[in-house]
């Protein structure tokens, strides 16, 4: 393997001082010098960002499509193995890519050490309670109860990204996060949504505990991948994805472990099980892009602004009608995406 | 009649220079010096506002009460009448009390010149004319609509007061009033709320134009009242509301001559009816107040705070449930005066 050709194997550390405190906003914010340096990174930042929400929003247009045609046959445990071994194989091919062009450096090297690799099971293993516990909210809240639930992601990655990366958010872009929320369950409101104020206890507080999770696992997600700054993303992304099939094998084991024996690995696996599986792998990789080059924010900013998309798309691919909620939650969700904009912390 | 003591009618063209434009502000702003002047017009703004949203909240809730009770069987005009008269009268009663106490001065005489008392019909006239327009826009819109597209007069009021009143609002200001306007929306959704989105052209049209008429009828009347800051607010009313019951005899007239000729004036009043006017009547003391002391911002937030406030209070009174929309618009509201309160423009 290529990872062999690395001499010295322990001098990253170095870039341990580099961590995501000492780095306030670094390549976060507008250019306003417009230095090229400055141009460039905002211009990677647009494109990992746009990325992310085209594919965000074809990905809910896939299961739009894939409802339709009928339910799910295929077991998720093992689609989501396939889809972390994807993103692997899809790690390595670009870093194979650009050894051969850069050589093996300090950066961009597989091999790791235990400091720098032992973090990288955390966001895994938080996913993989979370999916876990997915089975037992069902108990408490309905599907389109629990849509509207997950809007609660928002606001824990708003909170969690302010008390685990310590970065400020300004007063106007605490009300513009909490705009979002409000705006995207808005635009999702139907006649039967209000049968989630009938939630009982117990399902409030794993759909919490599911919202914090979710949110620890972002986080903390960004502040491994900016904790080294010059690392290969690439790299990077290798050993995330690495436990990311760890984890989703022992979910299959725990989970479907009867039907894989039984029926087969790939039971019930269609064209669009194949086309979700490589578009998940694809907006895998730009969310971790995303966490590189922006944030969480953008992150939560670009799938809100997908949501809509696909309610757009829709209408032209599935006949769908907009809502006035439609309208009314797009509007709130603009008006938060012009005020984070604005409410840039002074600094 | 005590107004006849004044000797010279004609000393208050002096006040003419202090319109509104050259005010910037006067009487708006949260006391930030503290003075006892500056705190002391804090707390009568504050009195005012309070008053317009509890009086709007009770007017609603007597609107549902009678509603419950049964169909409107007064003409509307009359009871329209009746709450000019009503204001007319409480105005003279408490200047007659001011003149007891302070004896008739400049300020506080009825009597009056042509260029004050002029531009005083224009508000009432245009009332008038929305309010007959309103019998013809329900051939396109049924009620539930109507109460959705009344939101337009929120945006309405916030262009014209930039236009007509001169006064600038920030960038995050205008914010918060597309957002006071959606979340108020949003917070009267229900599962008929989308047949609004089949309104037709004429409908949409229509609607514009009454918001319109409305807007530029709230911010005339701001602008009448504050030209002559040191007039008295009596006085003021008492001149408004004369021409408020010119026009609406004209109403009567034009709508229900033949209704009031056969079953006479009063025919169908009840208790419920006279509280009514009563609420109205004092309501409306309070919107002028509100423009005297405030502006017709504070009076649209106001009154949108009163829409929700009416919401809550039904809970109690009529076992009314509370939706997920009515949560997810309330607290947009909530941000959107947040968001006013701290997005004050920078002198």
């Amino acid at each position: 393997m290529e990872y062999r050709r690395i001499k010295d194997q322990d001098k990253d550390g170095d870039a341990v001082g580099n961590d995501i405190e000492s780095l306030p906003g670094k390549g976060l914010s507008v250019p306003a010098s417009g230095s090229p340096s400055d141009r460039s990174k905002w211009k990677r930042k647009s494109i990992v960002t746009l990325a992310l929400t085209v594919l965000t929003s074809s990905q809910a247009i896939l299961i739009v499509w894939s409802k339709r045609a009928g339910k799910y046959e295929y077991s998720v445990t093992t689609a989501n193995f396939l889809v972390e071994a994807l993103k692997c194989a899809l790690s390595l091919a670009a870093l194979a890519r650009i050894w051969r062009h850069e050589g093996v450096t300090e950066d961009n090297r597989l091999s790791t050490t235990f400091d720098e690799v032992s973090v990288y099971p955390i966001p895994a293993a938080l996913y993989l309670v979370k999916n876990l516990l997915q089975y037992y909210i069902f108990a408490y809240v309905d599907a389109p109860g629990y849509q509207i639930l997950k809007n609660l992601n928002i606001i824990s990655t708003g909170v969690l990204y302010r008390i685990i990366l310590k970065k400020k958010l300004s007063e106007t872009q605490w009300a513009a996060f909490i705009l979002l929320c409000a705006g995207c369950t808005t635009a999702q409101l139907n006649s039967s949504s209000d049968h989630v104020l009938q939630t009982p206890f117990q399902g409030w507080v794993m759909a919490i505990v599911m919202a914090l999770l979710s949110g620890i696992a972002g986080v903390y997600t960004e502040a491994i991948i900016k904790r080294r700054p010059s690392r290969n993303i690439n790299v990077q992304n290798f050993w995330l994805y690495v436990f990311g099939m760890g984890f989703n094998a022992i979910a299959i084991v725990i989970q479907d472990f009867d039907a894989v024996m039984n029926k087969g690995f790939f039971h019930g696996y269609s064209l669009i099980t194949v086309l979700m599986i490589l578009n998940h792998a694809l907006s895998g990789l730009a969310v971790s892009m995303v966490m590189k080059y922006a944030d969480n924010i953008v992150k939560v900013y670009s799938t809100s602004v997908a949501l809509l998309l696909t309610a757009v798309v829709s209408v032209f691919l599935f006949g769908f009608h907009l809502s006035l909620a439609f309208f009314l939650g797009s509007t709130v969700v603009s008006v938060s995406i012009y005020l984070h904009s604005i409410g840039k912390p002074q600094r």
